[in-house]
């Protein structure tokens, strides 16, 4: 047992889940640390009808780190599942009616996403960022601001522009226990995922961006595999640095970027919708160690059966991608 | 541990719940067969827009055996909980959005309620009467037909009516399950329970009256407390049993009545909606053996906390029942 090593991983969506997913195959404890800012779907239902806080990305993060056999593993299958049918019901997913439900039975939403987490038996914490009701804002470069999470996400402007500021409003409180993971953790975890709506809304809850760069742990940030329209278009891996660095400083040790290629077939797909590889233009003479490896699945997604995987075509590979944070972590313990 | 010794109770509803919530605590082997017609509320949306058999009864019967400790405990009060909130989601019951979308995941509806009643680690067997998609009809006595379950069960005509005919269109065809616990049963406990809408709607499948007039089992009636309007008003003991007989025969062993009285200040609250206590005018020369016994609650429900027990004011004591039940059972073994 390596479980005096902490892991916390930082993020959100899909790009979080293919990380705990790896990492829960080895002895390390984990914590995820995730939004709570999401405004889209089944989210903004549990936001403006249930009146709570949005839990789609900690049941994509329950679903990775959940056991997989017996009665927990039935429920994890549930947790997967988006209905279908059901005039009201059909979008809505299964896992966030689920917690909603003990949420109302408890009396508290904190402690039905504690009591979840532990009948789907997760090897890990999820530790939602802040518990604060807040909507993440995006200030574009000709001043246009975008209000809530989802607009960002998908933009119905011009989606080159570049975002200039991110906020949260109200400004929010930190959970406390994100704070200590930080605090103790060996190693802290940064993305893969939409920088402006999974990554950077975790940095910007006040007191997180300070936990990270007072800890003691090593800091891995893992570079996208491709641009996103609307707010990273045109960045370069050094343009999503240069935005993380904005908030913690230069504390990043290592950045863990792919070098494998991609099929002209699938790149062309994302072309359609203006997103392109970002360019690793990381220089060997920077801050960090720069880790470049062949980090991607196989297997490409194209037709997702879990809709935890849904929104990529090319995606990060959760074993070699743990891999290779174990081989980082070793080599600093 | 008395495991070989089988007892299967027939009903639906409320009164079933209670039964099979007493005997779970014998060592008896319990099973549950129960009506697959209702109509009404939530089963009334499985049906309609998921396009699955309906499940109220089921999830009551899955409530009431469900283990109540540990995760199959926090399951369980899931499973009595109904949603309050919510567009479309309002009203329904967790219990049976959870059975419709386990039964998309597993691409079986029997197959979802059997792992259903796993997960939940329900002492005992719920068999559902039928998985043929019916609908319950009554002819009433000037002729008029209600063609739905929920139709009877809450009628918009004069329900002081009494029905002639009950059966199922389009005929059912009776689980195997069902016919094969009846064949081995020591003990059928017959109701309580709405006569028309929870009791005999399992009788009038073919070939469940045949399997129980020829089961070898002791076959013992709880009769109701009360009259209910639309369905049973003014029916005296032996017109419910009269009822029962039309279908199986004269095929009874025992007939438990309740021998406690009822405080004024509740009978009124009946009378207001025409219902009253079912009159005792069974003879001691029949020939069946009339067993009378307090069995009601001390604790009348008038408020009720679980939508299980919401619809009756009076009812029946699940302990005093099982007691009284396991009594019966054991004069004869």
């Amino acid at each position: 047992m390596k479980n005096k090593i902490n892991i916390v991983c930082i993020g959100g969506g899909t790009g979080t889940f293919v990380v705990l997913k790896g990492l829960k195959n080895y002895q390390y404890h984990l914590s995820a640390i995730v939004t709570m800012s999401d405004s889209g779907g089944s989210n903004k239902r549990i936001r403006d009808e249930f009146g709570l806080l949005p839990t789609s990305d900690i049941r994509q993060c329950f679903i990775a780190l959940s056991d997989e056999q017996g009665g927990a593993g039935l429920l994890r299958k549930l947790f997967m599942y988006r209905f279908e049918r059901g005039e009201g019901i059909s979008g809505m997913t299964f896992g966030n009616l689920f917690m909603a439900a003990l949420s109302d039975i408890l009396g508290s939403q904190e402690e039905a996403i504690r009591k979840t987490g532990k009948v789907l038996r997760i090897s890990g914490t999820v530790i939602p960022v802040s518990y604060t009701k807040t909507n993440l804002f995006a200030e574009y470069e000709n001043g246009h601001v975008a209000t809530e999470e989802h607009v960002i996400d998908e933009p119905e402007h011009d989606g080159t522009m570049k975002i200039t500021k991110l906020f949260l409003k109200p400004s929010p409180e930190p959970n406390p226990q994100a704070l200590d993971a930080l605090k103790k953790a060996d190693l802290i975890v940064l993305g893969p995922g939409d920088l402006f709506t999974s990554l950077m809304p975790n940095i910007v809850v006040p007191g997180i961006a300070d936990a990270i760069r007072n800890s003691p742990a090593k800091k891995i940030y893992i570079l996208n595999l491709m641009t996103k329209y609307g707010q990273t278009y045109n960045y370069s891996a050094q343009d999503h640095i240069k935005t993380i660095e904005e908030y913690i400083g230069k504390n990043l040790d290592y950045v863990l970027v792919n070098k494998s290629v991609y099929p002209v077939r699938v790149l062309k797909k994302y072309e359609a919708m203006k997103e392109y590889p970002v360019l690793d233009d990381l220089s060997e003479k920077a801050y960090y160690t720069v880790v470049r490896k062949p980090i991607v699945s196989c297997q490409l997604v194209e037709k997702a059966t879990s809709d935890a995987l849904v929104r990529s075509l090319i995606r990060h590979d959760s074993d070699k991608l743990a891999k290779e944070l174990v081989a980082i972590l070793e080599t600093n313990i």
